[in-house]
């Protein structure tokens, strides 16, 4: 099998480390590189992070480049240190990888692997969408040079989770989401709606955390923090599977269900709507007829279940 | 069975026609006055149809006043006459009728019925709710003298119908959904997320035309310029019940659904969201535990199919 070209923008970040394992884990995949941003907690940290986790795999070979620190409009503030722990990964203490982080940004390295494979680069970014923002302003022939974009972010016809009606990668960020969502390349949006309905048990974490596969057992031991925080939304130490979702959709590797391609507009007021992504899904009873000019596609659902999937790539790492 | 007091306030429109009607055939409801809004048509037309609409049920003696034409912090531009045809009542034209409107306003009447039945009033509004934040102005008791109120309005985890967020009661006032919503009564919110889940057929349109009643047949005839506006959005000759639907909760002949109690904020930016009823629904996975200091209770669905106790209502007038 013919492995496609990817670059991940992440803020490492226990669902991202889980997304991160399924795209090594996968055949699909030449993962060309990683940059991070802040978000789930800084760009600096979460680099630390994804550079340690890749170590864990045994892939040096992967560039890994730091991201923006403050977002757009407004200075980053700490990140989500409850939901993801201290250092961003549950409190879990990784080897220390032995290697440098790239001297280039994460912009910087968008615009070269974007150049160096034109129309052919796949962009998953499951973080706040600062760096692709600075990468569209670096270079106006980049949208036209990816072949297409998958984000982690935003909530449709669900709740948000940061705010009532905002999540947390596109609230952190609305002015970068709304330039990356008017930029004319193909966006897919994996949204609170299908993440939400995806999750990781006790049971699955346990498999994990016995392993023999370091990578594995790491993220079976992050796990732990991430339950804490999820159990006062689903009354049950478990947790959704955003970012790894969003990654496995951008391989192709699920079937989508309800996925119409639709206008998106984000929320930049100062009011209480800031950050939401706002869908044009008015038209659902007829199927989601065709919408002149819509370029992203926003992923209310997936048929089968994931977690199965996930399980099995973290396992074989 | 006792009946309870009542005041109706509303954009008649073909909708607030069938809610109208509903609540005539009631034996649990004394309809002690109606008021007017600009909304589906201006607040002079709408107490004009509301008028006419009580004489053809025989009803001449429930008072009818006008209320604002214009809205708290905006002009009105028209109304729907896209959905609602130009006379707001679907161009059925009805037998005059041959007495006057009240000399108060909608917002006075509101005042005065509710000193009269002190914590026995229940309102419901099915336009703008621009009389309701008026009469708060003017009586700083009033939220306490009001038994609940009851609101056809918003959307809450389903999409707009003015905008891809926003629904058109809500849209045309916000400010006054802000002040009614933060007003210490007990308010029950009717939202697009059960009203177009209740829908009236082309067979029902068919049994009230060819009947006897006459108030029944102008419902029907009214229903064929309802119909051609919806069927772009359902695909086919039918349309949503929103007005009557929040009649009937308000009367409590319905069992609610999912209809949790939570905070609502109403977005008044004037931003892509400008309208949106903002609800507190991040808990949902719990069963929506109680939210300190909330006072309205959001329906997201209904129990069981409201349509035949519609039309038997109407076909009993």
């Amino acid at each position: 099998m013919m492995r496609l070209p990817f670059y991940l923008d992440c803020d490492t970040g226990i669902d991202d480390a889980m997304a991160l394992a399924y795209l090594l884990a996968s055949e699909r995949v030449d993962l060309l590189g990683v940059g991070s941003v802040s978000g789930n907690i800084s760009a600096a940290v979460g680099a630390a992070n994804t550079l340690d986790l890749l170590a864990l795999a045994g892939r040096d070979d992967i560039p890994v480049a730091v991201g923006a620190h403050d977002f757009l409009a407004h200075e980053f503030h700490g990140g989500a240190t409850h939901v993801h722990g201290e250092n961003g990964i549950g409190g879990v203490v990784l080897p220390h990888a032995q290697r440098e982080m790239e001297k280039e940004s994460a912009a910087e390295m968008i615009v070269r692997l974007a150049h160096a494979h034109p129309g052919e680069l796949r962009i998953i970014a499951i973080g706040p969408l600062t760096n692709l923002a600075l990468a569209l302003r670096l270079d106006a022939d980049l949208a036209a040079l990816v072949h297409d974009v998958t984000i982690m972010g935003g909530a449709a016809l669900v709740p948000g989770n940061v705010t009532r009606v905002a999540e947390a990668n596109i609230h952190n960020d609305p002015e970068a989401a709304a330039e990356v969502l008017a930029a004319d390349w193909f966006v897919t949006m994996v949204p609170l709606d299908a993440t939400m309905e995806s999750t990781i048990e006790a049971d699955d974490r346990d498999v994990l955390e016995a392993s023999n596969h370091p990578v594995a057992r790491a993220i079976g031991a992050m796990l732990d923090t991430y339950f804490d925080f999820y159990v006062r939304f689903f009354g049950r130490r478990t947790s959704a599977l955003h970012d790894p979702l969003a990654a496995a959709i951008a391989v192709g590797d699920l079937e989508l269900g309800e996925a119409p391609v639709v206008h998106v507009e984000v929320d930049t007021t100062e009011g209480p709507g800031r950050g939401q992504t706002i869908c044009e899904l008015r038209y659902r009873f007829l199927g989601h007829p065709e919408q002149e000019g819509a370029h992203c596609r926003v992923v209310l659902s997936v048929v089968e279940p994931f977690t199965p999937k996930l399980m099995a790539a973290m396992l074989r790492l």
